[in-house]
């Protein structure tokens, strides 16, 4: 299977690259470089079968081409920041919605029919059900990242009604893991470097989230895509449990063996258009067989000695 | 109050302008004349609370400037054919997400914070409940429309919550009456007239659907203004009724006197991402105290009679 990666230098795409070429699949990674990064294709590139384009998913010539004789699509790049949406709305209905919309016309002009979506828990706004099931009531969108990953679900959706595409569409937690360069555990870690003895948290730290391992995430995708073949697949991807923000920095602080002075910036949401309970319900993928093998605590440690590994990391970008 | 209205000149837009002159308010008009009709605004035109303006939503500075001033927007202007979304699909991610963006970003610049939004019932899809709640579970989208539209609901949920914006989001069933250019009866209307003897259907005219005459449509959409004033104000509008398209072509016939040889193209959905039962619940604007004045029926004879007093319309476009 040729396969298309996009965002294939992020943190999950290069994960995903990866464990595609280790499975044998021919693999064509596209990635602007605006968050991803080099270094995380250096064993990618040592592979015959990887090929890279540097380029931008607005650009359609250049996707178009890029795409060619592909079998098949994983739409993984992203404004995937969802704290600073409301500093620049427009960044994430270019880079999630119309970015998306591009991909699927590119797809069209080379006959591809097959995509799987990174989406993302924030569509489910403040949930009124937790653990929020993935026919939950029609959510309000609290969040810019939320509503430009349901515009592109949207789009998607349309695409297989109206053209005979086929999707997988992943409503993921958190992903924590090797090549993790942004979100909590990276900002604590690189707060708790730099000073051990105070971690400043926005929000009032009690939060409720939940995370999964990168390497479960990638699992789960593939393993849907063997084994669930509806026109339209769509899948809560998660662990069945969340934490606190405070659990996780203890966490952090017993890892690290330090006891900092924690400053909370106050609130019940860290950031406009946050979400202080996201807990997905995942029985469906549970239900078609596939589980996480690491907990959150487990996945937080993973995180934690990868950043030790990769103390270069933090003072990129 | 001054009131700026998109899609001005258009079906809705035009009756909802001269209703707002007639309560007495000032109304500032935009419309692009791709679909709307100069002749709508006559009556408007002779009013000295009335501004129009003609330009385009993706022309960001003259949006900017139009907009000045103004207390509350309206926004209604869309590529507003459902059934052609598969030849164009660009065209309502265009016309009716980015502009709903540029619309937003020009309501923060210009520091107004209100906005009514005609959304529609194709939002839900193929929809699980029948009739359709609002909080109806989380909808597959299958129109290029829906999902535009979905797109642009979802952006103004997150303006709402990102900058305090306050809004009144309106999930249409089909509307009817005096100014309707395009639709069943239109079609129906226009083919009778020229043959009398033959009528050609899409799909197999058992589709069920929903309609609202255009003066309840915007009845509902003042009186939601005055009386529901949450963050998030969304309603569902339609009759408590559906009928068969073969009843609307029963109702046409008999006004018309007339009993042509009904043809069916065949098949449930009459073009790719019909919906080929759509029926909203309304109860939730019918506990605000809103009810609608006309049937189905009631309003297909209303559009009939406004068809043969502006046959100029058959020609048009």
């Amino acid at each position: 299977m040729k396969c298309f990666v996009t965002g294939a230098a992020g943190f999950i795409g290069s994960n995903l690259v990866d464990r595609l070429l280790q499975d044998g699949h021919t693999v064509v990674g596209v990635d602007n470089f605006s968050t991803g990064l080099a270094e995380f294709l250096n064993a990618a590139r040592q592979n015959k079968l990887f090929t890279l384009f540097e380029g931008n998913l607005l650009d359609r010539d250049f996707l178009n081409g890029a795409m060619h004789d592909c079998d098949i699509v994983f739409h993984l790049a992203a404004n995937a920041d969802v704290r600073f949406g409301a500093d620049h709305p427009e960044k994430d209905l270019q880079q999630n919605t119309i970015a998306t919309s591009h991909v699927l016309m590119a797809m069209q002009k080379n006959r591809i029919q097959k995509i799987i979506f990174a989406s993302t828990g924030s569509i489910y706004g403040d949930a009124e059900i937790i653990p929020t099931p993935e026919n939950s009531p029609f959510p309000i969108q609290t969040s810019f990242y939320g509503a430009s990953k349901l515009a592109a679900e949207s789009l998607i959706q349309a695409y297989c009604e109206g053209f005979g595409f086929q999707t997988w569409i992943f409503r993921f937690v958190s992903i924590l893991g090797e090549r993790y360069t942004h979100g909590h555990v990276f900002d604590f870690y690189k707060q708790l470097l730099a000073h051990p003895d105070q971690l400043n948290v926005l929000g009032d730290g009690k939060q409720k989230k939940s995370y999964l391992y990168v390497q479960d995430c990638i699992n789960a995708i593939l393993f849907s895509l063997n084994f669930s073949k509806e026109k339209i697949n769509i899948f809560n991807l998660g662990t069945d449990e969340y934490c606190e923000v405070n659990n996780s920095i203890q966490w952090i602080s017993d890892y690290l063996k330090i006891t900092p002075k924690v400053v909370y910036s106050g609130g019940k949401k860290g950031w406009i258009g946050d979400n202080p309970f996201i807990f997905l319900d995942c029985k469906k993928i549970h239900d078609l067989g596939w589980n996480p093998k690491l907990s959150i605590k487990e996945g937080v440690i993973q995180t934690l000695q990868f950043l030790e590994r990769n103390k270069w990391l933090l003072n990129e970008k």
